[in-house]
């Protein structure tokens, strides 16, 4: 038999996931790593620590199967947390930690770079929304407060490039992840010279650009044995998480969307070719040059769940404790004995600042409509409606860019809730279906590992693979009732913009 | 001795004080009735109710003292609620029940006058705001869907008036209660010929203007029998609830505002003469022809704070039981714990919407602000603050129609908490005074009689009459804070109320 393994190369963890020759996953291992935030807004991994729970994580899922009767691994393939930098000097000695998308310290150089028109016109050929989390913006930081690190960096490369490099010595990056530093020109797939030049450094600091489906195959012999592998199985470098995470729910054709809330959250649709949102709420990362994913990337998700429940249901918290059951479990059933639309109670998420669709790091949370007659479970299903009114908001400025959505694949910890996916099929008017998608980011990068090698001519062979789904059908009573909100939800999401950095400023002065 | 009764004319009860020749309080009874509320918006009282509660409120007072030894009762004044109305045909048959301030059927004929320039115009002259609550309003919708009874309708009446024409077959009404009808021109002290027209009635159709310090003498003995009182004791008018509030804590000179937070709430500044806001935000009312009362009434107060009880702090309410403690107290000592400006979160009280200072019945409640870091004790004080908030927002229309507010009196529930009392003079920048004044409004009209009676010669004598005060001084470190949310409260204000015209119709086209 012809195993395959898809790696999943997260922010706090790596994941090996090994299949059978049916795309049945038939063993996994999750290895954590650490998230060093010794300083306000940083965020970083230690590479050795990556590396090592990479090598432990694909050794643990091999040693489960036995490959000693002519059954081997047919190739490792990737999905990447994308957005990460590291800095090597010209021996290929690191000179930094791996700073990861979460890390915000570049905040201000992308600010003053989306506020001077620059901005708009480098995101417009590379796709990136101006971000802190951008490599862009981490380049243009790290060469105004650590020229000492900048004026040695003869190289930069992500997560995934390292792996790859210390592997195979390898120096190139696939085109999905260059699509998400903000330094790629996703119109002609190169490194963009204009964003280069505003992050202070050359083309060949830069891994080369690849297709997803290219492969390397000579590893070092000293890694391939500790993980048991043979030194000429293909490496294919596969894609970013995001896009791969549309493939893996089979939301990669034309106006299907995938839409994943865990902690925080990201609505994305597929495009056949790079499109860009003139007003800029929306990022474009490609998953192969034939594919690119349009989406907006939201704070405020399952979190926001979570602090209502430990704020406004810490007493049903104890209660779900005492009946041995889960307390968001419990709570779902509170919310669904209120009417859609809350009894015109309307919540606005951003309890965490928020990306799309308003892109303000200093919005907040409110409430709005609250009567005499609203309870707190109005205002747990206000919660519940605010995060998917929100993400509706962002699929509004998607179609403004993609064209009409035609259906949503849903995934994450919500789509658990039987409450909140039919939520998002009121709110959205749209058939919302579930995968039975179990380990979607991994599936999706061993299919493009086999359309790599040639045994299988489509990526839309996922379709075949992805199992038994459920779809929940809007609701016209309910649906009414989201339409007469929905405009008022957005209505207010401008008038409450103007005072959101005045509460902000007053929150961090007067914190305690 | 001499003794007086002061009685206070409710909603749903009167109450007889009876005071001794110090002005101690040495009996008192309270009677109550029902407020009728038959129909949505309705509410109605039952004339013949009031006047048995009257008679037996009075009669037991007189009876807990000895009147043998020539001791004597030397004079009945009134507080009176305001606004109300009685339609009497020529033969004084009453055609309705007493129709109260808080009825709201009128609502559409104060909604028409008001968008007319016409409301305006009235308003400049009679200083009672365009709303449902004024007879005004009241007149014009009984015209208009009651013809039956507006076309039999030969004496209109309010409560207090209906009391001296059942005693005294009088037919009068003092100059304040005058000044709360939407009718009386409180500049020339006359009826106002344009609001009769638009009110469709004439001037014989209402009582007499006269001064609240006139009496009447000659009882029908039947009513002197059954209540225990001389056929010749004076009856004297007295006045409207609002004004005498002000006048029982010792708020008559001008820039010092009573505040009262009952349930609901109301900020009064006096001026020696009648004025008018330009923007139409605030009320002004006689206490007599010297003295007027100024001011905004708000809906949301305790009210409020009751719903946070029973919604949000359900689980301390049960705690507080458990201790044997009153659930405020709890929750007054849960918000003091958080420091003033809740840590930046901000509530728009408008549970019921909201009389002044937005006068907008479809304003609705919100929080603004909520971050990751706020919990339920963030949300209570920011209810106690928004409260607050609002009725300094009331108080800054006042200044600009009276001048410099310089101090403030505080009475009703919220004066029992020295955390809300401390809260106001933070917020108001203001020094706050608690004046022990127990049975304020019935001092107030016993004080009114004694003018009357040529006792006093000036009712600014009742300073000696209000007890020990409190007084609370502002806080730096607090009103610093406070300063910087203000204006956000107040701007968000504007910007919220773009919406509940919208928010509310939601709710009301979906009720439950």
């Amino acid at each position: 038999m012809d195993y395959m393994i898809g790696v999943d190369l997260g922010t706090t963890s790596t994941k090996a996931v090994l299949f059978d020759d049916q795309n049945k996953v038939v063993a996994q291992s999750n290895m954590g790593y650490d998230l060093y935030r010794d300083i306000p807004d940083m965020a970083e991994e230690d590479m050795e620590e990556i590396f090592v729970a990479f090598v432990n994580s694909i050794g643990s899922v091999i040693r489960k199967v036995d490959l000693s009767d002519g059954d081997k691994i047919a190739a490792v393939s990737f999905s990447s947390a994308m957005h990460s930098l590291i800095a090597f000097d010209e021996d290929w000695k690191p000179l930094t930690r791996v700073i990861t998308w979460a890390d915000t310290r570049a905040v201000d150089y992308s600010d003053k770079l989306k506020e001077s028109g620059l901005g708009q016109e480098i995101y417009s050929k590379t796709g990136t929304p101006i971000h802190p989390m951008a490599p862009l913006s981490k380049l243009m930081w790290l060469k105004a407060e650590h020229p000492e690190i900048a004026d040695k960096a003869a190289h930069y490369l992500g997560i995934k490039e390292f792996i790859f490099h210390r592997l195979f010595g390898a120096n190139k990056m696939d085109i999905s992840i260059a699509s998400g530093t903000g330094l790629f020109n996703i119109f002609d797939l190169k490194w963009d010279k204009q964003a280069l030049e505003v992050a202070g450094i050359t083309e060949k600091q830069l891994p080369e650009p690849v297709s997803p489906y290219e492969y390397e195959t000579k590893m070092l012999p000293k890694y391939a044995a500790v993980m048991g592998l043979l030194e000429d199985t293909p490496f294919v470098y596969g894609a970013g998480d995001g896009p791969l995470s549309n493939l893996g729910v089979d939301a990669v054709k034309p106006g299907v969307a995938a839409i994943t809330i865990g902690t925080s959250g990201a609505i994305r649709v597929t495009s056949d070719k790079p499109v860009i949102d003139p007003k800029g709420r929306t990022f474009t990362y490609a998953l192969d040059k034939d594919h690119w994913v349009v989406g907006g990337p939201v704070n405020n998700g399952g979190d926001v769940f979570r602090w209502a429940r430990d704020n406004l249901f810490d007493a049903e918290k104890s209660t779900a404790a005492l009946l041995g059951r889960d307390a968001y479990d419990l709570m779902t059933e509170i919310a669904a004995r209120i009417p859609a639309g809350s009894d015109g109670l309307l919540f606005h998420p951003y309890l965490g600042g928020e990306r799309a669709p308003i892109w303000d790091a200093n919005a907040r949370g409110s409430f709005f409509g609250l009567n005499h007659s609203h309870t707190r479970a109005n205002m747990l299903r206000a919660v519940l409606e605010g995060i998917t009114f929100n993400v509706y908001m962002v699929s509004l400025a998607l179609e403004e860019v993609v064209g009409s959505l035609k259906s949503i694949q849903a995934t994450g910890g919500f789509a658990r809730s039987p409450l909140w996916r039919q939520m998002f099929a009121d709110i959205f008017e749209q058939p919302v279906t579930v995968p039975q998608a179990f380990e979607s980011g991994a599936l999706a990068a061993v299919i493009m590992a086999q359309k790599a090698l040639g045994k299988i001519d489509s990526i839309y062979e996922i379709a075949n693979y992805i199992g038994d789904s459920n779809t929940y059908q809007p609701d016209p009573e309910n649906f009414q009732a989201y339409r007469e909100l929905a405009p008022i939800f957005i209505r207010l999401s401008r008038q409450l913009q103007t005072e959101y950095d005045n509460i902000a400023r007053f929150q961090r002065e007067h914190s305690r």
